[in-house]
């Protein structure tokens, strides 16, 4: 069975949960600010909301693709992350450094169990 | 048990099921335009030769990485999607803008339900 | 159930293991080589060893995106894939040019059976 939850368009889901599988992205919500700390606090809270809305939390991540406007501010982004992180269940996580559609500089794809 | 399709080279697949779960990943075939939107078109038309070739289509697709060239011309890739998207089961979708091996602008990487 | 094992830091797992699924991710360990070629070999040796840890190998990856920090130069990783990958098991595959934090120019994330 498949689930799926609104995303910032109709054709596009913003979570998708399949048996005990969830699929979630999620970017910082408006108003954006400039700073990389910032949207990245708030994407992940973001992502919190969309975990909840599946039925689970930050603690069953299994994998984070973290993808960044500017690898170079990768630090401001990674404050965030360990202010935010289940230390006792951290997920496997890649960062990258990608073009994203301004104002956006920080884009978060996770896989969760449910 | 895993089955796995033909991709481009003998060392990749195109698609791979394992149990219920399918991964397949998309470029638009030869000859390759260099139209954003053709290229999308083409490149989800050959993703759904590659689901059906794996016993599902795409009202079950729970993820999908749209990677493109240029994020300006992100609005032609979703036109593409937008025509072409099952509406009453939209994936999860991110768009990121990566270098990709010319001539191809677009690359779409999916998982979908079986 | 959910087995996590060390990453980088300890705001992340290198691996994780859900049920009969494995997300893993792997860098060329230091010291780390300006080689394309290089890094690719010690990424993906990396990586047998993450899967080994999780109870699995390479013939079972399901799915494998390769990050690259120059798309020109995605023959040299090519050469390492193609010597390194299980040919009756290729994984479905893409690779992408991105930003990486220096001195990496290769990571590579894998979803793997177990």
């Amino acid at each position: 069975m498949i689930t799926r939850f609104p995303g910032y368009t109709p054709t596009r889901s913003g979570a998708v949960v399949h048996d005990n599988l969830v699929f979630t992205v999620a970017v910082a919500p408006d108003p954006v600010s400039p700073s990389m700390y910032e949207q990245s606090v708030k994407a992940l809270a973001r992502l919190d909301e969309n975990l909840a809305k599946c039925g689970t939390d930050k603690s069953k991540i299994l994998s984070a693709i973290v993808y960044i406007a500017d690898i170079k501010r990768k630090g401001e982004m990674n404050r965030a992350w360990d202010e935010w992180v289940d230390m006792k269940n951290p997920p496997m996580r890649a960062c990258l450094g990608v073009e994203l559609e301004p104002p956006h500089i920080v884009e978060i794809v996770v896989t969760a169990a449910k």
